[in-house]
């Protein structure tokens, strides 16, 4: 270790594994179920604002706190704009949380499994990661509807589990306009002490390709944030596209809403060919084949179809695959390959 | 300190000045010289970009190493793509540089006066800052020009301060294309160990609304950044933008050789004017009012006339302005400005 950088390298970095996100395969028609992505574009008024954006915007420095999107993003959150805080998507915003709320000796706790990003959040910052009921975490990660699994957590068992945790608690929710509750007025309650609410643009409002996540909770931890934040992180195209898209809450309200009912017919095909589906909240489901398949076999031979989901290996996730709701359409051609790959039981 | 947080901030954070940016004032007629902006609009190809965009690409996550735009960048610098680096802005890189290359119980290192942001990211990092003769630094931020005094340390001079620097040194090349020479040639050179140059859209393509920033070294130094860095951290219109940006070529430098003249122009007026100008090799001008005025009033009233230029307070900068190279239309509006309250000395 070391050697290759001449020590020129932190010992940490070096010793680091860094996390791998899903596969972005270039080829076409394929059927991509693997990155939680919205199989629906965004707003027509994201095109409108790239296509009528001013060059003379682009010559200048955005605004450093994105003043009109946070104005917007605090009145969904039934929050104080200063409430509010804006990063380059939500990794960015994870990022910042290690570094504002954690000491240098200190750790970083979430559930098990979760997020796998999570844990290499930790080994880049240097600190100890932990489970759920491990160490002596200073930030709770903790996702809500949970990834991989899609579980949903009751608001008030998150505000419960708040209360006795003595440290910062980030409730993930990348994926709550997909599920039935979500936590947005603990994190904007008055007398919240230590809960914060974080969202993003990538999956209900389908643009991952933007970077913008928010979030939103007591002012003294926003403005700590602020504080460690790179003077100019949200770009003047991100903040304008990402304004366009909060403003057109219908669109994603009814793009979520058919996400949701693909959800239950994937759901309810999978678990009448024997498959063990989590109830899933979030846009995608984490399944358990019939035990005469192995969830590493399907993957690489859907993968082999072009279609491609994700397999997490190890103890807790190796048994299941974790499938994106796309379309209908793909959810067809899915279903059709898993019919030929695990042919029904004969009663 | 840690009494508004409740303990919920590190105790690092809680006792960090934010770095503050030059003012973005969003009356109209500003004449606007004081965060080192391009004067002149970015390539009209960057515009089709936008315009022709494709909503599906925003959609789908963005290209996390950006392929595309190393390539094109690696060209550019006559190194190979792996050898490049592309940050959410130089600010992003820096950012990951000290947490890639320094221990937790390092120190960061940089010239005295030079870019401000500097120290402020030493105590985000929760490690000492130290000047160019200092401590134990395994990091060595070189502004080249340098800011805010815009001075030039030639290629060989650089290659010699890294040669017996013990850790990495990062070239902060942001100015680099209104110079008359750069460091390139060093960062891409085979037999280079510890020497990144960095490079910024911001400022020569006209670009500070994007945030994209660049780098080159060696390939164990690029490695370990992107492990460090979030796995999309550069969003999709970004990327295309840049690329778009990159490629005419033509156009960034008919602007620069614009702006190296109006930089003669108004070095020239104000030293006929009585003032010290520094040799500036940037988009910028150092300069000391005759003795007859004092920098801080004269930022305050030019304020007032809606002239933004910058001042740093402090003794070694306190006695200058720091005044960004505008249009000609701008400069006469700046001198005339001065003229009237700094009235010529009699003969």
């Amino acid at each position: 270790m070391g050697r290759r950088a001449g020590g020129l390298v932190a010992r940490h970095v070096e010793t680091l594994s860094a996390y791998v996100p899903g596969e972005q395969p270039k080829a076409r028609g394929v059927v991509k179920l693997n990155t939680n992505e919205n199989p629906y574009p965004p707003s027509p008024e994201c095109a409108k604002v790239l296509k009528g954006f001013s060059l003379d915007r682009l010559r200048r420095y955005p605004d450093p706190v994105f003043a009109e999107l946070r104005a917007e993003l605090a009145r969904i959150a039934g929050a104080r704009p200063e409430c509010v805080f804006v990063g380059n998507g939500s990794d960015e915003i994870l990022s910042i949380a290690a570094r504002t709320f954690v000491e240098d000796d200190g750790a970083i706790a979430s559930l098990d499994p979760s997020y796998s990003l999570y844990k290499t959040l930790a080994a880049i910052r240097n600190v100890k990661w932990v489970g759920p009921k491990g160490g002596n975490p200073s930030l709770f990660l903790l996702t809500n509807p949970n990834a991989p699994t899609g579980e949903f957590r009751e608001p008030e068992d998150v505000a419960a589990f708040a209360k006795s945790f003595p440290g910062v608690v980030i409730v993930d929710e990348a994926y709550a306009d997909f599920a039935r509750a979500n936590c947005l007025a603990l994190a904007s309650a008055p007398r919240n002490r230590n809960v914060v609410v974080m969202r993003t643009f990538s999956k209900s409002y389908s643009l991952a390709g933007l970077r913008v996540g928010w979030c939103v909770g007591p002012k003294p931890l926003i403005d700590a944030m602020y504080k460690v934040k790179d003077s100019y992180n949200v770009d003047a195209v991100a903040q304008a596209v990402a304004l366009a898209a909060a403003r057109d809450q219908g669109w994603m309200r009814a793009n979520t809403a058919r996400i949701v009912k693909t959800r239950r017919r994937l759901s309810d095909a999978l678990s009448s060919r024997g498959w063990d589906v989590i109830p899933s909240e979030a846009n995608f489901v984490f399944a358990k084949p019939p035990p005469r398949a192995r969830a590493a076999d399907l993957f690489a031979r859907l993968k082999a179809k072009n279609i491609f989901v994700r397999y997490f290996p190890g103890p807790k996730t190796g048994d299941r695959l974790r499938i994106t709701i796309g379309t209908d359409a793909q959810t067809r051609k899915l279903l059709a390959a898993l019919d030929e790959f695990v042919p029904p039981a004969r009663a």
